[in-house]
């Protein structure tokens, strides 16, 4: 549907099967390049370098990206043909959506964004989003739209790194803006929610990859995956550190 | 399809249609507030200041973007049930994908990029772009795919402010690049093929468009379309210019 890479980058030669121990260890290794615990703006805000602003304008971005999770799942259930497949992945909608028992992960960023001194409602609209941030969080529905279904489970799996970084990010996020202390419920519930998801993932990948081909698409997938979630830090960097400009219409930091 | 923009930004109470003259002057307004000719890269490059390497990303990546022309314009083709509009629009791929009297503009822009110094073949395969490249040219894709046909039509009308950016281009590139005079055959048939096209594409969406709140929908679209031109340009400047730190895996300029 959408144009994607011309081929995995890494195209090799051996058509073996990985055994799991190797697919995720792979997987793992994509991380090690490619995931954004390493991004500038990260590191920034775990010194403590960030500015209310700048995180009213991360809470902001990021928001779409949260909005879109559970219709990227939907989308994944509408395309498994399996109501094992279903039932273990519906999971992720009520993670996010909520229940009678549950706020859900969409209405905790939003409770974060307020920490921040953002109005929900506006946050809620996408009122003044970065366009690049909607460019990447798009290509993500692109993605699990237009590849298969093996692929679009794959490029769930930044859960594998992301408890790590969400550790990292809540003890920083505690003592270097005690303000913001009152919501990080949403990192809370993704602690023991994403070791869940991922472990299921790893295996769902490993149990329905044929070939090596389809296991180098799995994990290429990842890597695109990755580079979603860089790109929409690349963008908040440059809008609102460095250089510091957001592009026409876009949120502005108060005072900057 | 893809998720979009909440509400046009600037709702009007004015249920009033606009005449073709209003409407061109709401459209230029949208191209004053947002268009990339304002952009600090092209600044750059209109000054001289510009290095090979920065060139080369940017011919790169905007290849991507002008690799996409023809298939955005064959969807357009694919959802336009009148012959006549057809025939029209059938132009535009000719022109970019060429006949057996021109090259067309997707390989002029191939020539562009060889006069850079850049392999061809590496240029076609996008080894190296951005991935922001790629979700801001992607989600052009999804605006002509996913939306009204008027909103696909409208999505073109950065014509109407094309020739003047490219006179200054192909002035700005001769004067303080001259080792790139051999690569600007794009540029020239643009000049005439744009005001064509923008002619034909301001008349069908004043023709088309049944009710002002459909002219607001044709004008966002093309807010929207001037949002993916910049944010590509934002994305090299980040990369390539300042702080100059593209994303794992792109295109790296040499002794950079």
């Amino acid at each position: 549907m959408a144009v994607q890479p011309v081929a995995p980058q890494a195209a090799n030669r051996d058509n073996r099967l990985l055994s799991v121990d190797e697919l995720r260890e792979q997987l793992q290794a994509v991380g090690e390049e490619r995931y954004h615990h390493k991004h500038p703006f990260h590191l920034l805000m775990h010194e403590g370098k960030l500015s209310r602003g700048q995180l009213q304008a991360w809470a902001l971005n990021r928001y779409y990206y949260q909005s879109i999770i559970p219709m990227k799942d939907a989308i994944i259930l509408s395309r498994g043909p399996d109501p094992v497949f279903r039932r273990a992945w519906r999971k992720r909608v009520v993670d996010h959506d909520g229940d009678a028992t549950s706020e859900g992960g969409v209405k905790r960023w939003i409770k974060l964004a307020e920490a921040t001194g953002l109005d929900g409602a506006d946050v809620r609209a996408g009122k003044g989003i970065l366009p690049a941030t909607r460019f990447a969080v798009n290509e993500y529905l692109n993605i699990v739209r237009s590849r298969s279904l093996l692929e679009a489970v794959a490029s769930s799996l930044t859960e594998l790194f992301s408890p790590q970084l969400i550790t990292l990010r809540v003890d920083k996020l505690r003592q270097h803006y005690p303000w913001l202390s009152g919501g990080l419920d949403y990192f809370e519930a993704r602690l023991y929610q994403a070791p869940e998801d991922s472990q299921f993932a790893v295996n769902y990948v490993h149990d329905n990859a044929q070939t090596r081909a389809e296991q180098d698409l799995a994990i290429q997938a990842l890597r695109d995956k990755c580079d979603i979630l860089w790109a929409q830090l690349d963008a908040l960097y440059f809008a609102y550190v460095q250089p510091g400009w957001p592009p026409p219409g876009a949120f502005r930091v108060e005072g900057a």
